[in-house]
């Protein structure tokens, strides 16, 4: 069994060995770019360890998992643009770094070489992979669009909300976890089971990125505290706020998110301590609990040995810890 | 055998037919309204003409093609944005009708629909119309990149422009008439020569469409002349202006295109006086010819009967003749 760290070097060096056509260079300097910025690579981190839950042999699934990665950075490249965002993973932007066109057509072609990774697929299972991986990809965008369109919604309720994270973040993780349960050989009621497994464990995920941007510990979170609530994100907290608070509080928190307290600190400081009122870590965690254990359940079912899965498990714990 | 305007309604209907998730209704809308807008629907009709070519059963042929005119939209959407325009077919472009954001996302999921057409190739068939499909998707991008890196170069030559164009326009022309090809059974030698023949029709094709901009029948052509002056696009005739204008000429030249003429009729007539001056016509128009004469050459050695030959015949005739 390869260990979650020989996985991700893996991967980290099959994107590195990709080999770009240079005749258009200008096109390809910002994919090299935004390849070499690091992250987890948590969708073909997560591919590899299902693909080799089912066979020891993995090498027939690298490309396909690293064509999921360039799919999920080229969502990176074109939603910094859609957010104005001038900084991801503490570098700049592909947009802030060059301009938008670049940015849009930089990204674009990341589309057509995470194709070229997936065609790389065994020519048997390829069609089943492509499916896969296409229909994660329209939801993706259709996650994309539900966010945009709530940004400026008057209401998003909890269920609106849990269904554009699903879309946005969780389809392409239960994708990757499928994909890789394929390329292995899994048995088809062992990959759906998987895809359950990983679109929990998504949703569980995001849900928890949402509860550490205001309660997590900050040197092992990585970022600063409170971003979500500067950026007058709709997290799950927010959107439980805004169900649950009446009155004073409720004004309190309208005045909040609409501008009435400049100092970035101080919101944070003043919307915290109404969700802490509200009692939302506890309500939100709830819920982040209840796609965890959901996402156990389902990975229990699959049909091999408990010893093949102490990867993905581990790394499924430290996903949804409240301290990675 | 499938007469042109038969195989254009094939398209339209098949277009027509789409279904699409409405969940994230916001981000079809646009696609629709692109997909609906019209045009020649040339890369789909000319799979098609190349798939009836060599089988009389086309239907197989029908979604990939369609999916060619999909991705070829996609572009168009993502252009526009890069290019600033606000009218395309006489319409608003998505960018202009909603707002960039939306072109983006809405050109985005363009590509992945596209690939769900593509994905309907009879499997045996799959990974090779997928490659081929692929590879121009990419090249498509290279060519984008150039034109703009064109836009702001000092010199652009003839060789230059013509790689552009055809990584722009030609390769996907190509790669249309290879995958009727390819579907409707054709050999791979008949296959590479189509490929060859298509690669050359698109640039004749977009040659001419130069040479049109400036010289063509405006009532047969559909749109006003002088557009691409008026844009100070590097089209052929400009490239062989630059390179053959010497002295008062250039200079005249120069400063036509550095905005020393505002009105845009005057501009128009003044480089169009130029361009006849320094025969550009002829030289243009000669270099068109060369690339028609070798696609019909090639058109010529494919091994199925001529009367097999005609629909597709017309059309390039069509395409590249004087007032289409």
């Amino acid at each position: 069994m390869y260990n979650h760290s020989d996985l991700k070097e893996l991967v980290d060096r099959a994107l590195k060995n990709l080999s770009y056509n240079q005749e258009a260079s200008k096109l390809t300097d910002p994919v090299k770019y935004v390849l070499s910025l690091g992250g987890k690579r948590l969708r073909p981190v997560l591919a590899l360890m299902t693909c080799n839950m089912f066979s020891d042999k993995i090498d027939e699934a690298v490309l396909p998992a690293v064509g999921l990665e360039i799919f999920h950075n080229f969502t990176l490249v074109h939603d910094d643009i859609m957010d104005n965002a001038a900084v991801r993973r503490s570098f700049p932007t592909v947009h802030a770094k060059w301009d938008n066109n670049q940015a849009i057509l930089s990204g674009d072609v990341m589309a057509f070489i995470a194709n070229d990774c997936i065609l790389q697929t065994p020519p048997d299972k390829l069609l089943k992979i492509f499916r896969v991986y296409n229909k994660a990809a329209v939801e993706v965008c259709m996650g994309q669009q539900l966010d945009m369109d709530y940004e400026k919604a008057a209401i998003v309720t909890q269920e609106m909300y849990l269904r554009m994270i699903e879309l946005k973040t969780a389809v392409l993780i239960a994708a990757a976890v499928k994909t890789g349960a394929i390329i292995g050989g899994a048995e088809e009621k062992d990959a759906d089971l998987l895809h359950e497994f990983g679109r929990n464990l998504g949703l569980a995920f995001q849900v928890q990125d949402d509860i550490l941007d205001i309660w997590g510990d900050i040197k092992a979170f990585g970022k600063s505290r409170g971003g979500d609530i500067v950026a007058n994100k709709k997290t799950l907290p927010y959107v439980k706020a805004m169900e649950t608070a009446t009155g004073k509080q409720l004004k309190q928190l309208h005045d909040l998110f609409s501008g009435s307290e400049k100092d970035p600190e101080s919101k944070i400081k003043k919307v915290t301590d109404l969700y802490d009122q509200l009692n939302l870590r506890e309500v939100t965690e709830t819920i982040a609990y209840d796609y965890i254990n959901k996402a156990f359940g389902l990975l229990q079912k699959v049909t091999v040995d408990e010893k093949r899965k102490k990867e993905i498990t581990n790394l499924a714990i430290s996903l949804i810890g409240r301290d990675h």
